[in-house]
């Protein structure tokens, strides 16, 4: 089954402990249409800028990315500058440039309008409910959200909140939204706001879900170095809607999995700068780590 | 198989955002000798002062440890005083009072020498190494340490290091042992200074322990409430070393089942403050909250 997806297609200029990349191919929703290709059919829902190259666009399509919802416009294409110090988690952003982003109203295009998963990516939540009103009986509505909407549009986001299936969101973010220290009692309170399943990323230290009375822990992949955090949390989402997208089963097992796959996906992207790693995988090289995964937690019942 | 323990019995005052204690039985070589005694026989070296009252070695005797080694002498009890901020990964210390613990020259009964396990608390390693000194042939020595020793005897702390077999440390003391950002590469430098086998402890997170070439990553149990996380890495060890002294095993799918219980009595004992909880616990709860480690980690091979 596709995924419809809708966020930022961005420049990004970023450095890290490990060195510095500029003006390098970016955005919530590159990631995650790059990472979920990988998984079935993705449907890209963004806009750029008349400076924005095709080749970028050619990379999406390379993957198998539908770009029909793509759109170039008018103005200079969305932009971010940010730095890593030595704690990986936390990213300092040290510039955003709207630019087209600002006057953006998403259009869906017809042929996108029965994708029976969406991924309302990281960007204002308005603009996030403006796509999935234009969307028909999804199977699946996910979402992530930021800080600076949960400061800045609360009341929409809230709004959101109702219509999404599965959220996923920092952990700082996650007590930050809840306005509670206890995780597991913040986790609670959001649920009530609307999703049924939570996804509550921990960055170097895995993810958790909430997923009814039951709660998954999922480890991160051990690295030697992690030179670039930049679209972890889009390219584990990618990998999670994707395995979903894929299997089409919503079982608490299969989300599991997609968790890992997830997982996967994230700690391919942390390698290099930009796309560098996550956009030149092969199907074997996923598997191997998913079974490196499951190395990683095994332990035997008593 | 019996396990010898040396480490610090003190009077803690705790403060946390749920309330707070005063003067409570606390102390490295508490906490583990309790959690290790729902599996194994424990005997413990340590020194405690004349205000040391009879109850609380009445409540070390009751759980079956053998309190043989801990000597009373003149002078006042060691007491410690922290505080916990709703990051309760952190302790911050108010103030620490040595007292008995200055003068304390560690002294092995006969009937100890031939312990087969032996685990140093944390406590000054050149009395860490005193104890292993008069040891003969131990099957396994595990030893645990804090940033006051990394900083203030880290040649003692080094050449300890050279004789133990198993080292368990925070996250956060790990990287500065090492100097080194990296945990990847933090467990690598640490391990070729004498440990064959290192566990990281990380609060919240969970643990990692680095055995060879392998990683496993454990989680920590998700609780609604941490009421104090006072003694939570000395009940790990205490699990950690029990269930290892219990089964005479130490291949790595015992190792990772060890840290799992050493998981669990963490996890009851930062429920309430002192051992409220750990002193009290049934092997039903435990074997429970086993499988509940299980269910929360559990996912499917590709």
């Amino acid at each position: 089954m596709s995924i419809l997806v809708v966020g930022s297609v961005a420049f990004d200029s970023v450095e890290t402990p490990f060195g510095k990349a500029d003006e390098v191919l970016g955005g919530s929703a590159t990631y995650f249409s790059t990472s979920a290709s990988y998984f079935t059919d993705v449907k890209l829902v963004a806009v750029v800028g008349e400076d924005f190259p095709d080749e970028h666009i050619d990379k999406l399509k390379g993957h198998g990315v539908d770009v029909g919802g793509l759109k170039k416009v008018a103005g200079k294409t969305f932009r971010w500058k940010g730095r890593y110090d030595y704690d990986l988690n936390q990213a300092h952003t040290l510039d955003t440039q709207l630019n087209v982003f600002s006057a953006f109203n998403p259009e869906v295009p017809e042929n996108y309008k029965d994708s029976p998963f969406v991924f309302l990516a990281n960007i204002d939540p308005e603009l996030q409910m403006k796509v999935l009103e234009q969307v028909r009986t999804p199977k699946l509505v996910a979402c992530d959200t930021m800080n600076f909407w949960i400061s800045g549009k609360p009341e929409a986001l809230k709004k959101l909140l109702k219509k999404v299936d599965l959220f996923v969101i920092n952990e700082g973010e996650a007590r930050e939204l809840a306005k509670e220290a206890s995780l597991v009692k913040a986790a609670r309170a959001i649920m009530n706001e609307g999703p049924r399943i939570l996804i509550i990323k921990r960055g170097e230290y895995g993810a958790l879900m909430f997923n009814g009375k039951s709660i998954f822990s999922a480890p991160a992949y051990p690295l030697e170095n992690i030179f670039d955090p930049t679209g972890a949390g889009d390219s584990f989402a990618g990998g999670l809607m994707g395995y979903l997208a894929n299997t089409g089963d919503l079982s608490e097992e299969n989300i599991r999995k997609a968790i890992i796959f997830g997982s996967v996906m994230a700690s391919f992207n942390v390698e290099a700068f930009s796309l560098g790693r996550l956009s030149s995988l092969k199907l074997d090289e996923i598997r191997a780590r998913y079974s490196e995964f499951k190395r990683l937690t095994h332990f035997e019942d008593i």
